[in-house]
């Protein structure tokens, strides 16, 4: 199945303690759609200015584009700037330009996707694109700790109408007022849909944790309904009403710049679900694993650099690698 | 097999956001061995104070204590406050008491031991009991940004001579003056012995990282080169010269006193390797799971008590789990 994910796309400056880059692709759509490609078709739902060249277009062969909608004024522009260690960011500037008016339209092929990804954008937007889709088979989200602060009651009204939230642990903990993650995690998923929710965090080069409610039928539409891929109950790491799993990052010796990393997460995890068109217990692990791999990739070199020239081979080679570094008995 | 070691003994005043307790048993030697003992046999050497009385004495039954030495003079006393997170920790004050003059020495029955950890103590005590000993097949050895800064030279001298250095990130990053923690572990790897050695850098609540010498022909002593446990190489998650293997930390939603979980972690650790006397490469995977697991039930009560009351049945069944947790193809 294809994907398709709505999101930013932006000419980012990045400095790091390695270097720095200007006015490169950026944005969240562009991290998503260049790390899920690798896995199936991708469309992107975004909005760029007049100034958004042939030379950025170029970046996004083999991305369907066709939602990309131009207009007068200009593309979003972002800065930022990392400390020593690479953890922490400060944003230097957010322009948003032609983001401030945006109306996301669908047409007929967008709004026949099953497995979609809300990319990191304002929940009004995000529920924009998830109201025009027809019968959605999954459906993710990211968000930031400007619109748990500033957006939080349409971002509590987004979240309740999908399947998989995507978030770091310091938004977790920002949205559910709770320091530890597992009461976090079961606070977050209450806020959730009903029964089924599955909640990522995010926790940066120490990988992530997956909480899924452990009523697994599937729940929403008809369409997920009629499909054969239940997710599948595995009661044994059941800790009181969730599923945990926990993987650590892929190790790295070159950490350049972690822009896009969570995007990239998010790409390859959506990515590798599109693809396998199964939701099952197993597919969401491994398209945590995925995604992982995908984000490695991502924040060894400058901005998208390292995605651009990304293929299956090097995918499969590090979820190799990444398999045998985390099995403790087999 | 048995397991020795040496570390301290101590009455520990803790205070964390969760409550408080006043002179309660505690001291590396403490948590190592009533980890371990839940594996193997365990002999503790130290040394006390006339006021280490009955009541702590009886904390540690089913712990060999022969060789805890009760001298004129005070018992180890440590005093420390963590922050409300429970990842910063002050320490209010440390009275070395009988420690100060401690000068170790081993019986017959210590002397024959094989499987030995170097609790954190002074570099030069670590020392002098490794001297001691015949013939070690195994010698693991944990220290302190202390000993790392005050005794820099002993403790390089120590390391050269031990097999599994046992240390948290923030240590590793201050041994090596690396702050990525796969150079740092190269760097680290280096000042160990020649060839085979093995490094585990905890991280706290977000697990380990375990990097072992890609020469894999066991090294040491007559009696390991007699054994045939030689440990197995797995060239595929080799990266340049040694093998990564990578563990998250068990999800706890009750964290109330995290004092011990290091000593407790390396408890649990040589505990499994003593028993199964096998130092393969998916021995030592085992062995961080079990310490990984024992450390997890010594942080979910003050001071020893979880130790105190903990058996094989529950290891195992948390074993189990955090298997599950982690597996992401099977």
């Amino acid at each position: 199945m294809s994907l398709l994910t709505i999101g930013s796309i932006a000419f980012d400056s990045i400095k790091t303690p390695f270097g720095k880059i200007s006015k490169t692709l950026g944005g969240s759509a562009s991290y998503i759609s260049l790390s899920a490609k690798n896995f199936t078709a991708v469309s992107i739902i975004a909005v760029v200015g007049k100034n958004f060249t042939d030379k950025y277009q170029r970046i996004l062969k083999g991305v369907n584009t066709k939602g990309i909608e131009k207009t007068s004024g200009k593309t979003f522009q972002w800065g930022g700037e990392y400390g020593f260690d690479l953890n922490s960011r400060k944003t230097l500037y957010t322009k948003l330009g032609v983001f401030a008016d945006f109306k996301p339209k669908l047409n007929e092929h967008h709004r026949n996707t099953k497995y979609i990804f809300l990319g990191n954008i304002h929940p009004k937007l995000q529920l924009d694109v998830l109201k025009q889709i027809k019968k959605p088979k999954l459906v993710g989200l990211d968000t930031m700790n400007l619109w748990i602060k500033t957006a939080h009651k349409d971002l509590l009204n987004v979240i309740k109408q999908i399947d998989v939230l995507i978030i770091n642990d310091e938004e977790a903990r920002q949205l559910s007022k709770e320091n530890n993650l597992l009461k976090s995690a079961k606070k977050i998923l209450r806020m959730m849909n009903d029964k089924n929710s599955t909640l990522i965090i995010k926790q940066g080069e120490h990988g992530l944790l997956m909480f899924i409610n452990n009523n697994l039928s599937l729940r929403r539409t008809t369409a997920a309904k009629q499909s054969k891929n239940k997710i599948a109950a595995l009661p044994s790491v059941a800790r009181n009403d969730m599923q945990i799993f926990n993987l650590p990052g892929f190790p790295l010796e070159n950490v350049v710049d972690p822009t896009g990393a969570g995007d990239s997460f998010a790409g390859g995890f959506m990515g590798y679900l599109a693809k396998a068109d199964n939701i099952s217990y197993k597919s969401l692990k491994k398209a945590c694993a995925y995604g992982t791999i995908t984000a490695s990739f991502c924040i060894e070199k400058f901005g998208t650099k390292a995605l651009e020239n990304l293929t299956d081979k090097h995918i499969q080679k590090r979820y190799k690698k990444y398999k045998q570094l985390t099995r403790f008995n087999i």
